[in-house]
């Protein structure tokens, strides 16, 4: 790394001094996020407040709506602590199926009512596997991270933060190790180890909330071997570390949020937002660090937290909820809701939608229990889910787009409507069936055109196909748990194949 | 009806006096079937003792599957009752989530074993739909049918006998009501009320394993008017009551279990079996009926069955094992499992495989729970599973052929295998990699046949397809199901549009 | 109409007088565009010059390249007339199978060196359904429109101008005819006759290339009934007359043309274009009419151009040919371009674009000749081949996506590699494998995202669902062309089936 | 080979002796094959004269409709040749599109016609193959083959004989050459040379109308090395040659034609074969031989046969076109052909169906000229039209069971029919709509079975999997036909990458 600034080392206690308000409501969330002095870039110039710029603001509001939910229905997005407490569903790593299943509702339920990516599931899924795995590395190698662990998730559940999850390192070339590559830093590691703690660099791609967090809890992306023994470190930072820098990535229509009003942008509250992150020896206290150099551990606890990162893409069957609604109510401002077709269509949305629907829940049931106490999701239908969801989603946006009409996408903007020449012209022009108001008919399809090939269409397709592991991620685990040998077993019984001696 | 003969009244006692041995064995069951004089046709003929027939044994066998299953895996394939004793899981109405799961756990399980169809699950279906809707009919009507329902049921338990549940009617002209059609006969019907029970004619079409229950629980197809009072009957008949013809389907490749051998078979152990029932006035005594007249529950019963049985069809994701395993088999004598191409395609087959198993192990433990206590699959996801069952087997049989090469139908048959001239021949020039006995191969290959263009196509796709109702009839559901006002809702909320006075 | 301003009324010969110098590079044409003083609105203001416009500009440029294709290929873009003329194959009306076929390869042609809607088919296939409906309408009609048109057409092909199509209306109440609509406008129509010409009103929606033409020919949208007679209008304009106003549509990502650098935009050089276009009383001189109350020639006109249009949707696999290059480039530049997964999405996608070609060619060949020696494209064929392109621009549109990687949706900006902190760490971080530079890899990277939810993922995927009518729309022609009896009755032939004698 | 006796040496004279006159009808065709004393074997036992083998007999019939429709439709069937004469177009080398695009047209026909492979193709695409690589051989190798062939081809025309190809090798361990393998023969080789021909040894499998062909062309089935000059062999026998065994076969149902009566076979008439052919020395005379020893050339003649093999399977949609009438014709006895649902699986059958067929079209039109004269289908054309083939007919199958019912799996037989109890129960409950016949319902429904799970889904389903090439070989065809680099420098000129120096 080229810059020569070094952190300030802090302790953990002072690293969670000004956490020592619960944040309870959105705003209580949304005002945590001031005047931290992120060092963050977009566009090419630093962001002094990101609250306060309009582009990235729906990124955080979509953040809080995950306090909102909290507040508005308290069984879904919390669950209870001790004898009158409660924690965010977030905070809390499932024990049981139903615990899953409920994570699952929740996550549902915030896709319909942000129709993005509210981005808080990355951290939940990185401290439920970090729960297991630290568990079973002290069982393995005679270390103490779970205790650790569970101290810095009981002040994390008392102060009701946000936990971004940090695992896609660069990788540079593919080919090679961590330590093989000719710079260092292609993956997060080790630079230097000191009495109190310990300096990490390197970049996390793709970060999903990065600058909406508080914390980020930085994690190896791979299957590591004893040389990589500097690259296997866990440990959680404050997203406002020194040392830290954020590119925020450019999504496709960002600009319509400052270009007035709120048509335009389809849905003007809410969106997501990914970032790379970079790490210049930023120092994290020993009270942090829950894995340093248990490289055997790495390629367990990537598996784990997949595991659970798959099932949670169930997220987007509220957003498939959101999109057939949409084309349904563009259906309807048409006056062609009842045409065969429309409704055939319609059956099939919402047949892909719950069928990806179907292999989250289900694989939240049959949950497998670590060592920890922790559940998660059965491996094969959890990545059998994602799977789909690579798939499904491209197919519900057509067939929106296809109910919508070729407006969707060669409609005037917002500041014609308010134009006096043009204006009475889209309204005279553009009107659906009687009743129906031009503008709530225009708000509708840019809808649909923010989620099939607008802001949204980042979290709803892009994201969809890659984030938890693209296609091939998914098919590799697949191969790995169908059970081949079993079903060929299967097979051999009723073709009356003999068993041979020597298998 | 043509014939004048009238059924015999029997009581309720009489007719349960010769099932006081409850079956405890595949070869009880088997031994139950003989003797019984039924009024069976196949090709043309009368079939004696179908026991005896070569081409109806294995269907009859692949029922005995489920007994046997009972004895080696006794916590899948049965239930405890009372202190010690344990009654068949298809004679269980399922009263927690985890009972409908442990059903299709037992059901998959089923389909590895035989590859085909056992068709048991029809019963099951049948006698979980009319647990609540016997309740909820007393409730409405005022009648008593559940107590009398349960006594039936508990004798069944007690007995361990097979029950063949009966639904399909030939249905005539479809745009006419029971009463409006022409023939009385094209809905089972009562044609007779007298003291001590009913007499019904009509037929059941399709009916799977009809000569193999020892009871027929008939039940009307469709939604009912009040003018289709008489069509309104639902009843347990013994199936070797008077009055009752059955006519045999045929079977693709039925024949070849008479061909000599058992490699062309296929899978010469197991196939399904389906009916044509005819019923010339059958005397059902008032302790077996359990519904008659109550047309206002027609449909209720029809969608509470439907629901439970579309979720049956997990079992496919049984016969799908068998025919990925089938597939990794072929590869494995080619010596091509490692092919990049073929690896890909087993993980196709299963991820598709595992997306059916989803929807169907989603819906049973999101299952809601009937004012009887009998617990049944969410209808939506259980109509998503049977839709994906029309849908995938037919890609699953694809691959398997294309893995499998084409040699799956332009292989000799057996008896060319044992032919001195051309024996060694195909031995020479049909071999796979070294280690490979050609028979071996062949058997495989057959299996791949007998699945998909033979004798178990039929269950496997064509019975996916149209069993427990079409996928137009899931799409109708689908419909009915997804909540499309406040998927709207979702989307006027995000896209700004004004909440209407009105609405 | 609101507006009371009336157009001059100006003769044939007057509205050529502009170009009586033939386009002949891509630079006369761009020069012929200015000075023009169009009614243009874009984003809520009037827009000066379009041609200086830098959102606009890149469509001008779309369109641009046909003409600069005609002088780099001249074979390829134009056709001989005459002994030593040539004339661009953009104003040829097609009379042998050969023609079309040469057609379509122009227009794949165009799609790859542009990557988006170049514009210029519409008024082709406009012309084309023209020339042989205008002979058929003199044929019922005993008019004499068709020589009009040569005439028209004559004096077209030796300015080279660019002629655009218009028929889309905006429609109104679905369920009603034109002449029953509240307001008449939502067709257009013959709002006055006077001795020299007619005046229209109404509107054009979603107009390929509006702006960037230079006469429109304005069509009727659908089939008419006798009192539709007012609504059964061809003819053409200047897209320069008096009384047109034109509405541009916003398109995704429009305005990263204006937010510095080429590299955000993807595609920084060409961008597609739609257009609303308002009709207050537009005068056409009677040399321009081409129908004009013939209604009952309106459904062949309208079913002539869209069997032309829907082939010339070829254009899309020449957009597939870029895509399908980008992502393999991507993947070249990720080192994995020969992993066999990469290599089978890569197959895949160069599949579905040859399928759709395939069926665009095959139509050509097995052309229709019609009475005006006009060819026009089989419509069974043609319909299929735009049917696939509803659907596999999707498929391929997400197998490029994931072969590209995540970072297509999560990518800085060109602004962020400009800038001195993030520029390098970008550079660093960003990297492919080794000898590729950070930078081609983004704009390759900003391509993908450009053509799947960029500003030319609405010609590519939108346009190509909606253009030349919608998915449903080709479904009711193929329902018509299915010829369904001949087909049954091949079936009864081969099964047995007895010919009946009143069928 | 165990076997001893030696094939007799006859000239080229002598065996064309026998073909004196030209076949000119079916019944001609037909008694051609009778008394020829084939060594065939089918079902473990001797074929005395497969002519009068009832289930043998319809796949002669298959072949036997070529004849027939040669005389019914001339143009369509034969090419004039001479001054008055005609000739078979299956005994024709393409040398014009035009040749190519007639050829498809005929296939289509006979596909309507059969309903089932006809098995003429291969033949064809085998004298098209050697017509071009005899005389490119010539040129590269100094031979004179091309003369020769076309001496043979003369003759054939002449007596309008069949033609059979035979290519598929059985290829024991495929990870060797040739002459690398345990066994030789593995790949038909030479086995000794004599002054007036040579002796083959080997066997050819999946040999489509073996024994209804009167000659078999052998050519290798991969590309070979020096080392396999023995295996480099091209050459014409008698189907009765001395030396030859068959081995038939065992197709899905085909007992059923010798079951009684015509209905339960779905298509009593006709019917595909597929045979192994095993070669023991059989002799070829000089005249006859077209290949010996240059193996350089076998990759070029196998990837020319293939690449107008895989065309020829346009004959599917002629089998499509039937499918798609029975399950059109079976919704009209149902009453239920306009249900929009019914409606719209028949567009998408048939949407399909033309798909496949614009690619064979297609590649007809742009066809290559090779040196020798002949034309042949544009290769990627091709390989996209068979690979679309791998897909759509079991779609296509899918959904004519959808629209069927399952009764299409479920029905008595004929024999059912006849018995005076069931006849009467069958027609009294298996009624269609009012004015259809019962027994006509069941043929269509037969016809359908027959088809997708039937005797001949093997000639609708597994053969378009794997004749001319199982799935993996076209897409192995398409990554070479993909001119991938240029695709990638379309992309890179839109992007805006600079081109390298090195590249």
């Amino acid at each position: 790394m080229a810059s020569s600034k070094q952190a300030t080392q802090q302790s953990a206690d002072a690293l969670w001094k000004d956490f020592s308000h619960p944040l309870t409501s959105a705003q209580d969330y949304i005002n945590s996020l001031r005047g931290r002095r992120l060092n963050v870039f977009f566009r090419g110039e630093p962001v002094e407040e990101p609250v306060d710029d309009p582009v990235i603001f729906p990124s955080i509001n979509a953040m809080a709506e995950t306090y909102r939910l909290a507040c508005e229905q308290q069984d879904l997005a919390s669950v209870p602590v001790g004898n009158t407490g409660r924690t965010s569903r977030f905070l809390h790593v499932p024990v049981t199926p139903a615990d899953l299943a409920a994570k699952h509702e929740m996550q549902r339920e915030l896709g319909r009512r942000t129709g993005t990516c509210f981005q808080r599931c990355v951290g939940l899924d990185a401290i439920s596997a970090c729960h297991s795995i630290t568990f079973d590395t002290d069982q393995t190698c005679g270390t103490s991270y779970h205790p650790r662990f569970l101290a810095f998730l009981t002040r994390a559940q008392a102060a009701n933060v946000v936990i971004g999850g940090a695992m896609t390192d660069p990788k540079g070339d593919r080919s090679r190790a961590p330590h093989q590559q000719t710079d260092p830093d292609m993956f997060l590691h080790v630079v230097r180890r000191e009495e109190d703690g310990i300096y990490v660099s390197g970049a996390k791609m793709h970060q999903t909330g990065a600058i909406n967090s508080h914390w980020l809890l930085v994690m190896p992306t791979m299957r590591l071997t004893e040389a990589d023994r500097d690259w296997a470190v866990v440990g959680a930072v404050r997203a406002d570390s020194p040392g830290l820098t954020y590119i925020l990535g450019r999504q496709t229509n960002d600009t319509r949020s400052v270009d007035g009003g709120s048509l335009d942008a389809g849905n003007a509250g809410f969106a997501g937002q990914e970032a790379l992150i970079v790490f210049d020896r930023v120092f994290i206290p020993h009270e942090h660090v829950f894995m340093d150099g248990e490289w055997q551990m790495a390629s367990s606890l990537v598996e784990r937290f997949t595991t659970y990162h798959r099932s949670s893409y169930v997220c987007k069957t509220g957003l498939g909820d959101v999109l057939i609604g949409a084309a349904a109510e563009a259906a309807s401002q048409n006056g062609v809701e009842n045409a065969s077709h429309i409704r055939d269509r319609l059956v099939e949305m919402t047949h892909l939608n719950e069928t990806v629907y179907s292999s989250c829940v289900a694989g939240a049931y049959r949950a497998l229990k670590a060592p920890s106490g922790a559940v998660y999701n059965d491996p094969m239908l959890s990545n059998v889910a994602k799977h789909n969801v690579t798939r499904f989603p491209f197919e519900i946006a057509r067939l929106a787009q296809d109910i919508a009409g070729g407006l969707v996408a060669t409609m005037p903007s917002e500041r014609d409507l308010l134009n006096n020449v043009t204006g009475p012209l889209i309204r005279k022009f553009l009107k659906g069936r009687d009743g129906v108001d031009t503008v709530d008919r225009m708000r509708i399809l840019r809808l649909i055109e923010n989620m099939t090939i607008g802001r949204n269409a980042v979290g709803y397709l892009t994201e969809s196909l890659h984030g938890a592991g693209s296609p091939q991620a998914q098919r590799v685990q697949i191969a790995r748990a169908m059970e081949i040998e079993s079903k060929r077993a299967f097979a051999r019984n009723l073709a009356g194949v003999r068993p041979k001696a020597e298998e």
